[in-house]
């Protein structure tokens, strides 16, 4: 049984706040928020405190764990005190939208030995997996292509795209994770071109875009293709296609129900896909937050690191330069 | 090179023609058709003869194979007539709505040993004859079940209702067939239930049905469900589904194009199925010819025999006597 | 919050024990199973008391309902003593294996006016529910062809088997309640067919049937075909297709993974199905512990009543006797 | 009724050959190849005269049309010739791989004012054409992105490579005319990678690449990605996405068959895709055809002109610029 505090209790906090409640290896003994109220509802549904401030948490010698939920710019600072207090950390993604402080944080803190996972909620989704495993197997012999499409369903609010980073440190940060984990072997050269398609003048205002593609290619001339976009009327699109020496590998999308309708004009006709990420890496989610547990319970290796988070990031930063600069980009 | 007469130049009859022109083993010397002009239709286009009897184009000594594609009421006496002459014969399918007339043609003309084949144009359907041979290579194991799916895409014209025979002699006919050909084994007991569902006033005054469903089980255990319908908005519908102890089988609808449509409200939407016959199993066609000219350039044996064309008939009958009376028939 | 018992503490009694401790409306105060061990376990992973009479638990007026998940042959009794207490009832199917005992516990109970669910945990599948609710909703027309396919992935063991109460009792009823529930209409004649394929030593030995098919007509002339088997090796195989004259539904099946793999020689290969009902089905049986708590707190009407569990064996009864004696039944 | 010459009677030009033998409209007068040997075989099987010269076949007057199938070295003298003579053209892509020399051929017979169309087959595709269709009828709104798949069944002899240009010349040509075609504006800036992973050391010896992926953006920022390989084991695979902003586009791939396997392990398999370019065109050849001729017939526009013929050229240098400079390109 490991005991946690969670901070930050927003949708994503709550979402984490449900599993560890769930889980028969978890407790969960504080909630913290900037938002009093947002930590008092959450200690009230799982019958935990609602903490004053972080250091309240920290101080507590209960806490053997932290699962920092909260707003990107408090990342840095809360792993890092979590760190220096020995509190294992389990951090939504991304660590920071600026590589050199995700590069110091690591420096400080890397020496210091607690156990840490990125949130790459992704990485646990059972057919995502199951590609990934079959790819490692060699069920596809050599790999060759890699094509990730990556769509959200809507345009998130002004509020939250002032903020994100841009469409590459925020959204397609997901597929340069899944990108280099596919692919087996780090890109080394990234090329992308950005549109403002979806809401021109929205994306003008807030400086990025919202249509999105890369391309990128390891030393050893694998080839991998991402497309993005902040909105896809049909509902939240995120595929692979993984093409090598032996076959092909590809996974579909989930949607609430599996029901084919047949009418005069339309046949086979499905549902759109679910909707968004709480609901279509629900399991993704709860498998994190198990593997994060086991790896502590055994001692064993982080499933995704911080320098998984870094590498990244990284490729965010090239993708944008290249959108900006009309130029490949080595990494 | 084999020289043709074709009896019937409807719909079908042409689209026979076309297939015996397009074919480099075949040669259409005459078209006969009661109605004059159609047959002159036929025989300008192709550059034949129109003949004005039957017995002219039998007479003629250059004629090796008549394909008769006329109204079913004919088939017998132009079938019967052929033999005689010493003609191989292709006929479309039934022999005749009366079995006893059917057993009489065949002792009659069965001692002339005339090469005849049945047009039961699914037997040449390259999906269906891939299910077949699967199954007779042991590739499902053991058959237990088979599921037949068939259904037109709008009702026929009252006037051919007035003469079809009925449903099951009519329509369900090939579905017979099919189940014979692909359970391996006779089926000893036949149910069916009948409907008048799509047009109920008009199946009266035919006294016919339009919607069916047909159980059946061979000595041995197997079963067999068809079900059937003069009406299906979305195109016409053949499908089947195939069951045994090591897998299952089946075979999708075709359409004519491949492509899938997304929008908000719906996704993965196909364009109906290709509507009738002469579009579906157009391949099937020119199969069955193929193989009519293959079995009599190499003298083996005809893929589908007037047997075939009596037991579907027999079933038929079984069907309809079953549906009237409420009781399982045996065959 | 509603404070439960539970009564049978087998696999099936472990996962609604789950269920009960996750939702937050119910509660678990006992367990009780004939085997003590089985309650204590279930007792001690959520905290509750196991008890070593069903009078102890019925005796505690704190027990608000109980959810009957123990052998077949003590439904009615435990029913019976649960419904004179006064206390909701969420009983698995089947009531009975002997209409007289359903229809004679029945009468006894109705009387008393407690609120009482049938577990046919299929009514609550989100796929099967949006089938239901599109055919009420009139999106296919005027219904014409039920056809529902059934397999399980692998034979029962034998000590199961032996007091099944046979195939169409303990299986097929799922699917006579599916007809019920989809057509719309109460059957009135039902012809059926059994075949012994899967295993015919152990299937004569126990007086069953592995293998068979039921064909049914409303009186308005609606026909469903249902085809079940008791393995099939590529997994548990729930699947509709619903006919009507302006479209037709269909749902098809669930896998762990969406991963589709190509290669040399097979392309689109798929996994097999979620191996049985407690995977296939996990969704529904929350869901249909949630209806039955949403029913007792509004004092709104079960969703599946005992009037839906007796016409369900009753169809099975029917089916049966066609079966051994080859002729229609009229129900 | 026109009159046709054929040019080259290799594997794609007896294609041609069938196809205006059996169009009622086009009559094939003479066959030419530089091998003697070959026209006679087609002269001999379609009944018309073999040439032998070039010369020969445009000083008929009788001849009104010429296919131009021979090798790509062949194709700007052909044209030149047959334009002078005053003969329309329908001649197969590329028209030559050296773009000055195409701007040169345009130029001098441009004035001449004799009809041709290149035959860039995919244009006449029936999915294909049905997607392009309702792109330009608005069905999916503005268009975002375009995703283009072409992977060859397998790779080509090395004789062919020596002189095929280049992958991006000879393969990709033909994706550059559709991301044209599909994306309704012109691609303004060309990125691509190329790399050797099918058969690094016959790549190296005739300097080209067998793995590539290519992207593009347009004036108003819609995007375009290719991705190509010159071997895929599981068949010829040809599949557009394109992505808007009311929905999306989607064909599949077509196979022989469309029957589906289950088994123990596998469920869903599908048989490979339909090996290569004749099989999996050959109605598309035919339209193609159909539509010279129609053009021909009715002075209409050619749907494929010399002009797309050079801008699909002019995208491939570019890529190939591209791959071999790791900079963008602008075109």
């Amino acid at each position: 049984m490991i005991r946690f505090a969670l901070f930050g209790c927003g949708r994503i906090g709550r979402m984490h706040a449900d599993n560890l409640a769930a889980h028969p290896e978890a407790a969960l003994l504080w909630a913290y928020d900037v938002h009093g109220p947002s930590a008092e509802a959450v200690a009230e549904k799982h019958g935990c405190k609602a903490a004053g401030s972080v250091a309240e948490v920290l101080a507590d010698p209960a806490v053997e764990a932290v699962l920092i939920a909260s707003s990107t710019d408090t990342h840095v600072e809360l792993i890092t005190a979590a760190a220096r207090a020995g509190k294992a950390i389990l951090c939504e993604k991304p660590i920071d939208l600026d590589i050199a402080k995700v590069d110091a944080c690591w420096n400080e803190i890397g020496p210091l030995g607690v156990p840490i996972q990125i949130g790459f909620n992704r990485r646990y989704d059972p057919s995502f997996n199951a590609v990934q495993k079959a790819i490692r197997a060699g069920e596809i012999g050599d790999l060759r292509q890699v094509i990730i499409t990556s769509r959200d369903p809507g345009l998130a609010p002004r509020e939250y795209l002032q903020t994100s980073g841009g469409i590459f440190r925020d959204m397609t940060i997901h597929d340069f994770d899944m990108a280099r984990w596919l692919l087996g072997e780090e890109p080394v050269e990234v090329t992308a071109t950005a549109s403002r398609l979806v809401d021109p003048g929205l994306m003008a205002d807030v400086d990025d875009f919202d249509t999105v593609m890369v391309q990128m290619r390891t030393a050893s001339g694998r080839q991998c293709h991402i497309n993005g976009c902040r909105e896809a009327v049909y509902g939240y699109d995120q595929r692979f296609e993984i093409f090598g020496s032996l076959g092909m590998l590809q996974n579909e999308n989930l949607r609430p129900t599996t029901v084919r309708r047949w009418g005069r004009t339309e046949t086979e006709v499905q549902e759109p896909l679910l909707n968004f990420f709480l609901e279509r890496y629900a399991e993704a989610y709860r498998i994190e937050l198990d593997l994060f547990l086991q790896a502590l319970e055994t001692g064993g290796a982080m499933p995704v690191t911080p320098h998984d988070g870094r590498q990244a990031l990284r490729l965010a930063d090239c993708a944008l330069e290249s959108a900006l600069s009309g130029r490949a980009v080595a990494v």
